[in-house]
C-alpha cells in the first residue's frame, strides 16, 4: 500500500498532496470477478476434490499483452501457490485451482503487462510486414536485461537465450528464437516485470464431501427403547444402528441429549401441567445435573456416548448433535451467569414468548448482554467439548434468533482447529435471513422444501436453491418432515405421498433427511395442526420399526442408488424437464465426467394414475437425438430402450408413484 | 474500527487473540446495496436535481424492529446529512436523498436495532392480548433512561413523555402515550441506542445537467473561413454561431487548436508528402510556437479565443476542446521532456505505429515512464490552463491508449476545484475498456451507435446503453458521424438516411452530436473507406453552409422538440415498441412527472415506403387502453387522435422517413 492510493478500493487519492513515490499505479484492471458473494464480504463453499474456477474481466489501456494468475493459499498460511489464467473472450479471463486440503483457503487474482509478449508481438508483426526489426531486437534485449536485474536466478536462462539469438545469422532465425515456444516457456517464471495489479482477497471454505453428500436420519434417542413409559438409552440406539445403516443413512441426528429442566416442565401434547412421569422437552436444557456439556442420565453416561459414537462409525454413520442455545430455568447458567439472559426490572429472567404465547420452560440467551464476550466464549467451549467427544456434525436449533455475526465468529473459531466440523442451520424464517446464515458459515441449511407441493413451486424453489448463484454458499438439506413439522400433505396423502416426498428429497438434493417415523408412514396429527399427535417432544415412545406399510425397501433402494450414482452426489446439477401432465415432476441429474445420468419421474398425485408424455432436454442429459439409450428403473429393475426426448409414460401411484431411471448410452 | 474486526469487510477476526472490548459487533446486516458499480470500486453518476435512490437488504436476527438511514455528505466535507430509509418488502429497504450541489458526494447506509420500537411492539401485542404490561412499561422507561444517558439534550423530551405516561390513570391510556405517533416522532432523533451497522462508503458524481442533456456540433475551426486555401479563424467561427445556434446546438466542439508540427507533416488525403501550403493534421500537436497550451496563430490569439468563448455563451453555446495527449516531433516536450515519450535504444523517440502502419508525425506519450509524476502533473496543468480560459467541456481523443487510473486521477483532480467540467471519452475500442473509462469519471462516452444499422442491433445496443445497470455510470453520446468516421450507410443512403440517423441520435439519447457537414448531407468518401474524401484533417476547406438539400430545418425542429419536451432530456427512459415491418424502428421516451410522452417512428429503409402496424406498450407510455389520445407529429405539425396501442402507419422516406410524435391525453 503506497501513499496516495486507497487500500480498500485501489483508487488513487486525488486529494493527496503529492503523487506516490515509485512506479506508476497499476494500469491493469481486474473487475467483475466470479464467483463472489456480496462482493467478497462472504466466502464461497466447495468440497475437497473440487476445482475452484474463477472468471474476471482483465484488461488494460492500449494494445499491450497482459498475463494473469491466481494466487491461493490456506488461510493464515504464507504458502502461496499459483495457477495460470487464460484469456477467453471479450476481455474475460478464466483459471482454476484445486485446494488439496479441507479448511478455509484464500485467493486473489494478479495481472500485469507482459512486456516480453508485447515486444514479441511487435517483432513478429513488423518482421512479417518486411520492416527492419534490429532496433526491436535491441529493445527485446533491454527487457531481458530487466529480467536479470529483477531476478538474478534468471541469468542462466537469459544468457542462453541471448547467445542463441546472437548466434543465428538471419533476422528470420533470430525472430524464430525470440518467439519460439521454448523461449516463451523458459522466460515464463519471470514474465512479471512490475506493474502488477492485485484483486481483493477472496475466501473459499473447502468442506469434506459429507457437507454436500449425506443422508440424515433424525431421532429422539429416548425413543429407541422397547419398554413403554421408559426412556430409551444410548445402548438402545446402538441396537437401532443396523436398521438405520441398512436403510442407507450416514448421519444420525439426535435432539438434545442434555439434562432437562423441571421448572414449568411441559406435559404430553404440550400441556402446561406435567407429572413426575413426564420427561419434559429436550429443548428445555439444563438442570441441577448440568447444562449443555452434560448428558441426561436416563440416556446413559458420557462413556456410553463415546461407545455409541464408535459403534456408529463402524456402521458408517456419524452422530450429529442438536445445538439449542437456550436454557431451562434450572440451567446452571441461570445461577452462575444470569447476565447471559435478559434480566427484567423486577430481577426475574425473561422467558421465551411470542405474544400472546408464553414458553415459561425456556430462557432465551441475550446476545445484547454486556457479558457477550463471556457468553460467546462459553458457547464456543460447549461446541469444542462435543467436538472433543468425537462429534463433527451439529444441527443448530433456531440460529436465526442469534446474531449472524456470532455464528460467523463461532464457526470460524471451530474451523480454525477443526475444519471437518459441519453445521446445519435449522432456520425456518425469512429467505434473506436463511441465506445470510449460510453465508456466515453454515455448511447446510434447512429449506422450505417441506412445504413446497405444487409442481411449479417445487421447480422454481429447487432451481433457486441449486442455482449457480445460491449454490456458491448454500447447500439445501431437504427434510421430508421434522419433529416440529408434520406437513399436511403427509397427513392426507397416504403412503404414495410419503414415497414421492422421500424420492424428491433424496434425489433433487445431494443432502437430505427424514425424521424417524417417516419410514413407517407415521403422520397422525394434532387435528388441524402441522404437529404430530403424542409427539416425542413431550413423552417417551416405543416404536415397531418394521410395522406394516413401511417404505424402508424404497429408502434402502434410493440410498443405494445415491451411493452408486455420482450424479446423485452433486448438488448443483439438478435440471427440470417438462411433462404434459402438471402432476408429474420430471428432473435429471447428470455427472458428465462419470458418464452418469439419473432421470426421476415423481407423481405429485398420490391417488390417480398418470398417462402422459414427458419431453426431455437431451442436450442437458448429454444424449444425442436419434440414438437409442438404455433405461433402467432402479426400484423395479425394469429396463427398456428409448430414442429421443419425447416419451410416453404410465405411472400408477398405487403401484409406485416414482421412477428413478438410470440412462446409459452403453449396455 | 475496533480490534478483532476487519475494517474492509466487517468480518470478525477469529484468529484475534481476544474478542474486542466494548459492545458486541453489530447484529444488523446491510447487504445487496443498489446501485453500486463494481462493488463500490467506482461511483455512480447523477445530475443536479436528481434524487439518489438507494435499495438494500437490511435485517437482523430475531424479531427486533430495526431502523435505517442514509448518511450523505459532499466528498471531503464533514457536513453529514441524513435521509430516512423505509422497509419495503422481504427485508428490502429503500430511501433517497437529493444532493443540492454539483460535485462528488459520498454516502453510506446505517442501520440499527430500534429498541424503542421493539418494546412498543411488545407492549401493544401484550396489551391487546390482555396481558399485564406494568413490567414492560418499566422496561420502556429503562430505555428512556438510556436515551437521556446517551443524549443529554433529549432530557426535556424524555421528561415530558415520562410525565405524560405517569399522569395517565389507566394502562390503556399509558399505552396510547407510549405508542402514539407524537411520542414516536419526538423520540425519533434518539432512536439509535447503539449497535449500529455501517455499510461501506459509496460515491456519486453529481454533474450539471449538460452532462446528460446536450447537442454537440463538431467542427474544424479552420474550416469556418470563406477564402479557399486559407485557414478560417476564431472570428470566422464567431460568424458561424448564429447558424449553429439556430440549428439548436449547445456544445461546439473544436478539433485541436494548437500549433501543428512540420516534421513528417501529412499532405492532402493523408499523403506522406506535403507542401508548405498544407496545414498539417491538428492532431500532430506542437511546434516551435508551443504545445498543448498554445494556439495555432492562423486561428487567432488567446484573446480572440476568449472573445469567441464569450460570444458563444451569448448564443447559449459552450466551447468544447479536444484533448489529444500526444505530440508532433516538434512539440516542446520532445526537447524539454523526452522522458515523456518512449526513447529507443538508438536514442530516437518512438513514433506512433500500428504495424505495418506508421504515423511518423505523431509521438505517443509513455505512461510507463519513470517521469510519470511530472507527466501527470503537466497534463493536469494543461487541462487547468484551458479551464482557466473558460473551457468546461473536453472531448478526449483516444483515452483508451492511456491508463484508466490516470484518467481517474486527472478527472478527480480537476473536479476537486471545478466539478462543472465535463469530459467526453472518444474511445472506440473493446466494450469493457469503454465502460471502464466511463466508470473512471468520463461524463459522456462515444458509442458504437455510429455503426449500428439493423433494427435488432440498434434495439439491443441502445437497451444496453440506457439500461438501469449501465446508465448508473455511462452516458452514451450518440454521434451520427465524426471527422474519422464517414459510415457506409451515409455514403449510400442519401438524404433520407441522414434524416433517420439524425433523429435516432437526437431522440434515443439525451446527448448526441454531429460532425459538421452532416447537416449538408456530405458523405463523399475515399472510395471503399469510412473516410471523407479531401478530409478537413489534412486541408483548409470552405463550405456553403446553406447548400441545397441540407437538412437544417429538421435539425432545428428536433432540437427545439428536445428543449420543449422533458421526456427527451432524460437518458434512461428509452423504451422500444414493436412494428410488424422490421425496417421500422419504434421507440418512446416518457417523463411521467411532466406528463410528457414522445413516440418516434424511424424508417431504416431510405427508399421504399412502409405501410405497417405498430404495437405500442400502452403501460410504458402511461396510456389507458380504450381512451383516445392526441397525437402531434412535430416535424409536419400534423395532428390526429388514436385509441389503443395497435396503429396502422404509412411512412414514405422520400417525404419524411421519421415521425416524432407527441402523445397527450389532454388537448
Amino acid at each position: 500500500m503506497r501513499y496516495g492510493f486507497d487500500a480498500t478500493t485501489g483508487k488513487i487519492d486525488p486529494f493527496a498532496a503529492e503523487l506516490p513515490e515509485g512506479p506508476p499505479p497499476p494500469s491493469v484492471l481486474i473487475l467483475n470477478i466470479w464467483p463472489q458473494v456480496d462482493g467478497g464480504r462472504f466466502g464461497i463453499k466447495r468440497e475437497i476434490g473440487d476445482e475452484v474456477e474463477l472468471w474476471a474481466d482483465i484488461f488494460k489501456d492500449g494494445h499491450d499483452k497482459i498475463a494473469a494468475q491466481i494466487l491461493f493459499w490456506p488461510a493464515g498460511s504464507d504458502a502461496v501457490e499459483f495457477a495460470e489464467m487464460a484469456f477467453v473472450d471479450n476481455d474475460r479471463w478464466s483459471g482454476a485451482f484445486r485446494p488439496d486440503a479441507i479448511g478455509r483457503w484464500q485467493y486473489q487474482i494478479i495481472a500485469w503487462p507482459d512486456l516480453l509478449a508485447t515486444k514479441r508481438d511487435e517483432i513478429v508483426k513488423k518482421f512479417d510486414a518486411g520492416i527492419d526489426i534490429s532496433l526491436e531486437l535491441r529493445e527485446f534485449d533491454v527487457l531481458l536485461e530487466q529480467v536479470v536485474t529483477g531476478n538474478p536466478d534468471a541469468a542462466e536462462t537469459v544468457d542462453s537465450l541471448r547467445r542463441q539469438i546472437a548466434q543465428r545469422p538471419t533476422m528470420g532465425e533470430k525472430v524464430a528464437i525470440v518467439t519460439g515456444l521454448d523461449s516463451i516457456a523458459a522466460l515464463r517464471p519471470w514474465r512479471d516485470l512490475g506493474g502488477a495489479a492485485y484483486s481483493p482477497v477472496f475466501e473459499v471454505m473447502v468442506d469434506r464431501v459429507r457437507a454436500r453428500f449425506a443422508a440424515w436420519y433424525s431421532m429422539f434417542p429416548r425413543s429407541a427403547g422397547t419398554v413403554e413409559g421408559q426412556s430409551g438409552t444410548f445402548a438402545d440406539v446402538e441396537a437401532r444402528l443396523p436398521d438405520i445403516a441398512q436403510m442407507g443413512f450416514d448421519v444420525l441426528y439426535f435432539t438434545p441429549i442434555h439434562p432437562i429442566g423441571s421448572t414449568n416442565k411441559k406435559g404430553k401434547n404440550n400441556t402446561l401441567i406435567s407429572t413426575d412421569e413426564d420427561p419434559g422437552v429436550p429443548y428445555a436444557i439444563g438442570s441441577a445435573l448440568g447444562g449443555h456439556d452434560a448428558i441426561e442420565p436416563t440416556l446413559g453416561t458420557l462413556e456410553d456416548f463415546h461407545h455409541l459414537v464408535s459403534e456408529s462409525a463402524r456402521w458408517g454413520i456419524e452422530i450429529a448433535l442438536d445445538i439449542a442455545l437456550q436454557g431451562s430455568p434450572d440451567h446452571p447458567w441461570a445461577t452462575t451467569h444470569p447476565d447471559f439472559f435478559t434480566v427484567r426490572p423486577d430481577g426475574t429472567i425473561k422467558f421465551a414468548e411470542n405474544p400472546p404465547k408464553k414458553y415459561e420452560d425456556i430462557y432465551p440467551l441475550s446476545f445484547d448482554t454486556d457479558a457477550w464476550r463471556e457468553l460467546w466464549l462459553e458457547l464456543e467451549r460447549v461446541i469444542r467439548f462435543w467436538v472433543a467427544q468425537g462429534v463433527k456434525t451439529f444441527r443448530v436449533d433456531n440460529p436465526h434468533t442469534k446474531p449472524t455475526v456470532f455464528w460467523e465468529w463461532l464457526i470460524r473459531r471451530v474451523h480454525a482447529d477443526h475444519p471437518d466440523v459441519i453445521f446445519l442451520s435449522e432456520a425456518f424464517t425469512r429467505p434473506k435471513v436463511m441465506h445470510a446464515l449460510a453465508k456466515a458459515g453454515f455448511a447446510q441449511s434447512y429449506t422450505y422444501y417441506t412445504w413446497r407441493t405444487a409442481r411449479w413451486e417445487i421447480e422454481q424453489y429447487l432451481q433457486e436453491l441449486t442455482s449457480v448463484e445460491v449454490s456458491q454458499y448454500m447447500r439445501g438439506n431437504l427434510f421430508t418432515n421434522t419433529h416440529d413439522i408434520n406437513p399436511y400433505h403427509l397427513q392426507n396423502g397416504g403412503i404414495p405421498m410419503f414415497k414421492s416426498r422421500f424420492v424428491m428429497a433424496a434425489t433433487m438434493s445431494s443432502v437430505y433427511g427424514i425424521y424417524s417415523g417417516f419410514e413407517l408412514g407415521e403422520a397422525t396429527p394434532v387435528p388441524g395442526k402441522e404437529e404430530y399427535l403424542n409427539s416425542e417432544k413431550y413423552e417417551y415412545k416405543v416404536w415397531d420399526w418394521d410395522r406394516p406399510g413401511n417404505i424402508k425397501y424404497l429408502i434402502e433402494t434410493v440410498n443405494r442408488a445415491r451411493r452408486d450414482h455420482p450424479a446423485l452426489q452433486e448438488y448443483d446439477n439438478l435440471r427440470f424437464h417438462s411433462a404434459d401432465d402438471q402432476r408429474l415432476l420430471t428432473y435429471s441429474k447428470v455427472d458428465a465426467d462419470a458418464d452418469d445420468r439419473i432421470l426421476c419421474l415423481v407423481s405429485l398425485d398420490p391417488v390417480n394414475p398418470l398417462n402422459t408424455w414427458i419431453h426431455l432436454d437431451l442436450a442437458e442429459l448429454g444424449l444425442v437425438d436419434g440414438l437409442p439409450y438404455h433405461v433402467t428403473e432402479l426400484i423395479s429393475g425394469n429396463t427398456w430402450i428409448w430414442t429421443g426426448g419425447h416419451q410416453s409414460v404410465q405411472i400408477d401411484p398405487a403401484i409406485e408413484p416414482v421412477w428413478v431411471l438410470s440412462l446409459s448410452t452403453t449396455t
